[in-house]
């Protein structure tokens, strides 16, 4: 195991304000920190470290008047998987104490995207698109309250891709808000792919000017040129909103996760925007800045820091984090075969298109792009355009099967859905990283109310695959017989078992993992579905005999099925991947009409941020927590 | 009772090709179609108009391909409630019949808002701002499909302002669909304001060029212009997406309602955006119309239609339809009262803030923006910006009122909520027009899933009132006590009775409003409280005494209430203003964990479009049915 050594605070202040030295010993304890969690986005926090520690360290005054001051300058980005290199930036300023730095990802550390309850941090962000808006309001509310301090806004540049984006600069433009900054971080790349390919941003400089914005273009690695930039944006007409729009390296500091060269390396994949680097790599990063560190701060003091702690490995994380990018492809892998059984299906059946909001790689459809080029169709970051395009498609006889993040998919276009949907065409909605785990990204990217927000839908049916067969025969089923749309929820991260299951899906009807003369557990989806299995395990070693039913049908239900393997029972247990509003739970109590009792174990209060073992118990979702409250339960049961 | 009379399509042929003629016969019928629905969209019907004749009867081949052939051009409107003047077209062709034209907005006749049920309707829409990707993606499948036919969106300008418009202008332009024209019908006015008021679009050619559209400027009232821009639209490159900017009158073609003269008459604000006209109104303008048709075709012949079905103006039905702007204001009205107690309490509370999206007269919140200008921030239509800006209010510790109907509101905006309520900040939200009354909009504005949306939230209080103090208490609840954000439903239209409450909300209880021994029922809102009395009274005359029990608390319950007054019982119904999933039936379920068997009555399949009778005996939601329905159960009941 590599050994880990932060530049503690104090030697910042040895650096004085050499903003560039400054920038590179944030980037050389943001790349510990990220390779301590196992996981987080360097590339982008390095592009825009030398932005961060520009505005915190000399052009805002927010560090001389403290994170609590009512006229301190508002500093956050919009994009928050940047949040590593700020988290330096503060803990370097002393606002983030070293030992919080340490736990990224892990319970009660910092969490992967930005959360206001950590010291420093000023909105939640995480999902793109909204920081604009929300600054804007901050900046209203300044002027309305008579506050002094600029909002200052950092996004990405694939973020302008999202709508919302412009609906901020048209109204910032229209209301006056001449107290709102936004910094585009212009790094070219997306997840993983240059913006130009993706979606290209075509003439950005015309665009923000039409839309009503003063425009100031530096290069983001260049302090005095960032110092001439703010000064001009503070020298602007006051009623209008100021845009920088930054010129920066994506992975700046560490030449080979440098673009354009690591894009090149990468054969036109950029591989350092999410997830941690292997060992091999962090030594050759880490070595290469404190080399350049050394030249401007020769006896620059480095603390080691504890090992990484093993649980961070442990089951259901993916091995880079929220990228997952090089996770291992294994036949126990729901996304895997996913993306394998979709190249399939779309080689079958000529009326299947692909759709992808800038997840290609996540979401598994990369090999659509790569083999099947003319039947994948990439919107870029715009969940909205996305469906609704896939909408159109559908009016035309073509079966659209759209892919992103269920915390974005099932929410973010939350009424698109529902007005295609209301056309009665069939789309596939793919709905990846559903669920709890991985919760290292944290609550921006844990989906735990997708099923609540299609559940109300009349045609659609919302399903979770256990295993990889499931997955394949479930995703056939969606695209070959469902006569209406079907939602697909998918375990992003590595399964933690193989789980067997001896028959394929039969609709509406869960399968018995295990018999039982015991209490029944109902649970969906890789991930609970083990827990569910360590719990009857557990249960087991105490005489409680737990029978367990995967149960992958989520809001439609075989009426026989139920009634003679539920409806007999007089109580029944349901372990969702879900919050226990609008999951399986609610739909089964629906179902089943008669007094059986359902109790549901689910996502309790906002998703915990840590590895899948921390946000297990934390929620106690974990087997052996499971096997208490069943026991608990019954105990009551029994009683009453 | 004004006598109306349609032209009949066979009049349209003798018209030949005069386009301005044609566009002025189909503004006489839609006149007739809206006033006889007693609700509609003139204002930008008219506007419209003379565009939609042009491209049905010159420019496009569908009229002659039909609607069927898949070589067809595709034309439809984002911008839905113009769609009473594409009725009109539609039926002067051939492809609607005049009974159906007759029953606009009524069940099984055309929707209020463009339903692809309906002939020659090619997508749905409504909801502002989803046209351009729809389109988008029709134009990709017929090239990828080697279909011909180029695909044509009409928008209007304030639609501009929701971002998703300028998501789908980029992805055209990068993705190099050609085939796709927009048409921006530019009347310069929205719901009932200039644009430039709302939310200036500035610039909009520039902004369009710059999102790498080709773009042509015309009179949209103008054929020879029309004529020589779509020229040059078939005549532009290829791979370059297609703008249209029509410059258009509001209310063209009825002297009285044209923009800039309504305006002025209005002291500023359009009358003539929703609604129908009344009787001195209706002559004024059907006699002008007439008139100016005659002066080209002097023989034109009209056909008495049957007069207005009385049932248009029952109970529930909002005097002006889906503007609702000229609504009686009673001491009944839950709509007044929001708004007049939510003006109280901006005088009271310096913190408090109002935001609106377009919907400001709909929503009651005009009376604050004149009388407390400096709180009432004006977003234009951009719900998601609104829902975030919001949040950076409140993270400034100001308390954010939010306006908008609750379709758009708890949809669209659905996650930027999310990201607001995990900062743990409150937020008041003003859902209207919750529910499924008035239903002659149709679905794109009946929401009936806003309940499921927001239940999993964990710290949003979902609350809807019975009448006008009920509205003024649990607002002010909110505003003063709440301790977490707090979604309020509330219907906008007339309540159908007055429902006297005779004790103030308490948290989490409901009250009994007729005591029995049967069976009990439990409702929330004006619209289903008076069917549940209904219900009460028909059983009464059957001798079971139902007890009916307004809940206006749909996901926050007082646990001893519930044990005391729910929890005892074997059976309990629940009448639900809203889909059977989500709502308080499924709230009451996960409450009670007890053998109490939860009977739900809620809108089954999509929302009916119709007059409130209509709808309510659609769904067998109206209180007759209700008591059949409860004594079937309670048969049932007895048997099992």
């Amino acid at each position: 195991m590599t050994e880990l050594r932060l530049i503690p605070p104090e030697e910042f202040e040895r650096a004085g304000d050499d903003l560039g030295l400054l920038a590179d010993m944030c980037r050389a304890n943001a790349l510990v920190a990220v390779k301590r969690a196992g996981s987080g986005h360097l590339g982008s926090s390095f592009s825009a470290l030398d932005i961060v520690v520009h505005l915190l360290w000399r052009e805002l005054n927010v560090a001389e008047l403290g994170w609590e001051h009512p006229d301190r300058d508002v500093f956050f980005s919009s994009k928050g998987h940047d949040v590593p290199g700020l988290y330096a930036a503060l803990n370097a300023l002393g606002v983030i104490p070293t030992e919080r730095l340490l736990r990224l990802r892990r319970l009660g550390g910092l969490d992967g995207h930005p959360d206001v309850g950590v010291p420093g941090i000023e909105a939640n962000s995480g999902s793109l698109g909204m920081g604009l808006s929300k600054g804007r309001g901050m900046a209203w509310a300044k002027r309305h309250l008579g506050r002094g301090g600029v909002v200052v806004v950092m996004t990405g540049d694939g973020e302008l891709q999202e709508g919302q984006n412009w609906e901020a600069f048209a109204s910032a433009a229209h209301q006056g808000v001449g107290n709102l900054w936004a910094i585009v971080d212009r790094n070219e790349l997306q997840s993983d792919r240059p913006t130009e390919e993706i979606l290209g941003l075509g003439d950005l400089e015309a665009k923000l000017r039409a839309f009503g914005c003063h425009v100031e273009v530096a290069d983001g690695h260049d302090h005095d040129a960032l110092a001439a930039a703010f000064a001009a944006m503070r020298a602007a007409r006051d009623h209008v909103p100021k845009v920088l729009v930054a010129n920066t390296i994506k992975g700046r500091g560490v030449s080979f996760m440098e673009h354009p060269i690591a894009l090149r390396e990468g054969g036109g994949t950029y591989r350092w925007h999410a997830g941690a680097p292997d060992d091999e790599s962090f030594t050759r990063a880490h070595d290469e800045l404190v080399e350049r560190i050394r030249q401007r701060l020769p006896e620059v003091k480095l603390e080691p820091v504890p090992p990484l702690d093993e649980r961070v490995s442990l089951e259901g994380e993916p091995e880079s984090g929220a990228g997952m990018r090089r996770a291992a492809v294994s036949d126990e892998y729901v996304a895997a075969a996913y993306g394998e059984e979709l190249l399939r299906l779309v080689e079958e059946h000529p009326e299947l298109v692909v759709l992808d909001a800038d997840l290609a790689s996540d979401c598994r459809v990369r090999g659509i792009e790569l083999e099947q080029p003319s039947r994948f169709i990439e919107v870029g970051i715009a969940e909205q355009d996305m469906v609704s395009m896939a909408a159109g498609l559908a009016r035309q006889g073509l079966l659209p099967v759209v892919n992103s993040f269920a915390s974005f998919l099932a929410s973010r276009a939350n009424e698109q859905i529902y007005n295609q949907a209301s056309e009665r065409t069939k789309v596939v909605y793919a709905l990846h990283y559903a669920g709890l785990i991985p919760a290292g990204p944290g609550k921006s990217h844990q989906s735990v109310r997708d099923i609540s927000l299609l559940g109300a839908l009349p045609n659609v049916t919302i399903v979770q695959p256990t295993n990889a067969e499931e997955t394949r025969a479930l995703l056939r089923w969606a695209v070959e017989d469902a006569d209406e749309s079907v939602a697909v929820r998918l375990a992003i991260g590595p399964s933690p078992r193989r789980v067997e299951l001896d028959s394929a899906p039969v609709f509406g009807r869960g399968t018995t993992l295990r018999e039982g003369d015991g209490p029944t557990l109902l649970a969906y989806g890789p991930v609970m579905v083990h827990e569910a299995l360590v719990a009857a395990e557990t249960l087991a070693l105490r005489g409680v005999q737990l029978r367990v039913v995967a149960m992958p049908w989520l809001n439609r239900f075989d009426t026989e099925w139920i009634a003679e393997e539920i409806g007999t029972l007089e109580e029944v247990f349901v372990l969702e991947d879900h919050a226990p509003v609008g999951g399986l739970a609610d739909g089964l109590r629906r179902a089943l009409d008669t007094h059986t009792r359902v109790t549901a174990f689910g996502v309790e209060g906002w998703p915990a941020c840590g590895t899948p073992p921390e946000a297990l118990r934390a929620h106690e979702l974990d087997g052996v927590s499971l096997a208490v409250r069943i026991e608990r339960a019954l105990a009551v049961a029994v009683e009453t």
